[in-house]
Order: C-alpha cells, then structure tokens, then sequence
C-alpha cells in the first residue's frame, strides 16, 4: 500500500494543483490520496470519474485530521521537502517499504510534520513544484514499472502511437 | 541545451499549472521554458525572482508564434502527450540528443504537434498532469543527476536537514 497525503488543500486556489497530484499518484502506481485542509467535494468527484472510465482502484478520501492519518499509518511516513535529505541518497532505503505515506503539502507545512514524519525527502533542494516532487519520488520508488501499469475494468485505453492519437473504447 | 515549450497558456486559469511547470524545469535540468498562448508578464517576473535568489542561468520568454520555436529549433523535439510512445522504450534514444526542445501542452493541442514533433513520448498512458510529466522526463534525461545540480551566484542555499529546516544566505 503506497498513499499520499495532501495537506491543506485550499478550495478554489488550489483545485488545478491538487488535482494534478491525484491523477498523477493515480497514474504513477499509488493506491490511495487522503486530502486534507478544505473539503473539496469536486476533487473527489472528478478523480472518481476518471476512475471509472480508465480503470483500476485508486481512491481519494477526504480526512479533515491529518494528524491522524499521520499517527494511524501502520507503515513509515515521508515527507517530500526542498529542506529533507537529498532523494539519491535515500530512495534506495525508501524502496524497501511495504506501506508507504508519502506526505505532500502546500505552502505552509506545520513543524510538527518534518519532527513526525520518518524522513524528510528533497527531490532537489530548489523550489518547484509539489506534483513534481510526488512524480519523480514514485517514477524512483516503483523504478519505473509503473508506467507499465495495467488499469483493471478500464472503459478507454490508449493505443500509443508514433504520431496521433488512438484510444480503444470498452476495452 | 534543453528547452521546453510550454503551450496554451491561459493568463487566470494556468498561471499557477506554468508556473510549476517552469519551476520544475529550472529545478531539474532545463536551461529555458518558452511559454506561448496568452502573455502573462507576471510568471516571467516570479520566475526571475526566483533565479535571482536561487542562482543559475535558466530564463522564460514569451514566443506568441510557437510554430516558430519548434521550426527553428536546431535539435530533435518531443511532445509529451499520453497518446505517444512509452518513455521506457524511448528515453535511451533520446537521451543521446544534445539540443532538445520538449513540448508540453495545455488542454487541447494541435493536430500538427503530434505531426511535426520528431517524438511524442507517453509518461503512462494514463491522463495525468503536464507537470508530473515533464518532472518526469527531466529525472530520466539526465539520469537522477540533475537533482545534485549546483546553481551558481545562489543567493540562498537549502543545507538538507533529516528533521527541520536550514538555509545558507548569501552563499
């Protein structure tokens, strides 16, 4: 099990972001976001629909007590953070986690989630973009497997192609 | 050099999507972003703020023509699209282009992108984000070692921490 954790989410500023990140943890082997901050009843609606068309089981929930997501999570916890320890010298320790929380925030990041997390993780120690970081952290925790990934019950699935675009329906 | 096109912006709607998307670039190994579709002096201005204090050369310019940009590219372009090709089956290829110019859209783009791009390359055929994705095929590009990049005239520097937070000023 490999879940994220979103916190404060704001609505309306940070819909776009937040919903990058879903389908992202989505698409990049993840099983599970727990959103945090406002409830955002949209968010959960749109990533249940791209759910239901492109398959598998990915859920989003909506946790209002981060905190408690935090401290109830049987596995370790990471916290993706320009300020943490660089991802080249840890993601080979990371690896080896079964259950996985990968901790995202906003802008603000209360103390206490850098004391209580078990690693804080820096995908460079430049600033940039949270959805980046969640990206390259899971391309590196499932070495790349992921974008092989099959989608169980998926109504679409794209056929690459070289040039255009080709999607098979009901699949 | 490795540059990206950014397409599609929408001055509002996009602003903190093509922000991210520069960030990222600058973070993880690009030298330039050229956005196109509505001018937003505003990200060319955050952006060199954050040159300005977090060092390094990259830069962001506004092309309105962006069919210009990847005519007069010299070297190979890829779009990142889900409808392409996987990038496990890709990157090895393109990992040897010198001068690339990697192109991301907005919603909908063009027909003759995916025509004229000598590449378009799938991060999962999952729809996703444009961020994730370009984070992505920047860590792959440059095989993990852009995370460990230095960026010179720094006006600040993160000192990675296990716990906690710590930056070097004017380094």
């Amino acid at each position: 099990m490999l879940a994220v954790l979103r916190l404060g989410h704001r609505v309306g500023r940070d819909v776009r972001i937040t919903t990058h990140i879903c389908l992202a943890a989505r698409a990049m082997g993840a099983d599970k976001v727990f959103l945090s901050g406002e409830k955002d009843e949209s968010i959960i609606k749109s990533i249940g629909g791209v759910v239901k068309r492109w398959g598998g089981k990915f859920e989003v929930e909506y946790r209002k007590d981060w905190r408690s997501v935090m401290k109830s999570w049987k596995g370790k916890t990471v916290h993706l953070t320009m300020y943490g320890e660089p991802l080249n010298d840890r993601i080979g320790v990371l690896r080896k986690e079964k259950d996985l929380l990968v901790i995202v925030g906003a802008e603000k990041v209360p103390s206490e989630v850098y004391k209580n997390a078990d690693f804080n993780v820096s995908v460079s120690g430049q600033p940039h973009s949270e959805v980046a970081a969640l990206a390259v952290f899971l391309d590196r925790f499932f070495e790349g497997k992921e974008l092989e990934k099959r989608f169980p019950k998926a109504k679409l699935r794209i056929v690459p192609q070289a040039h255009g675009k080709q999607i098979d329906a009901n699949v």
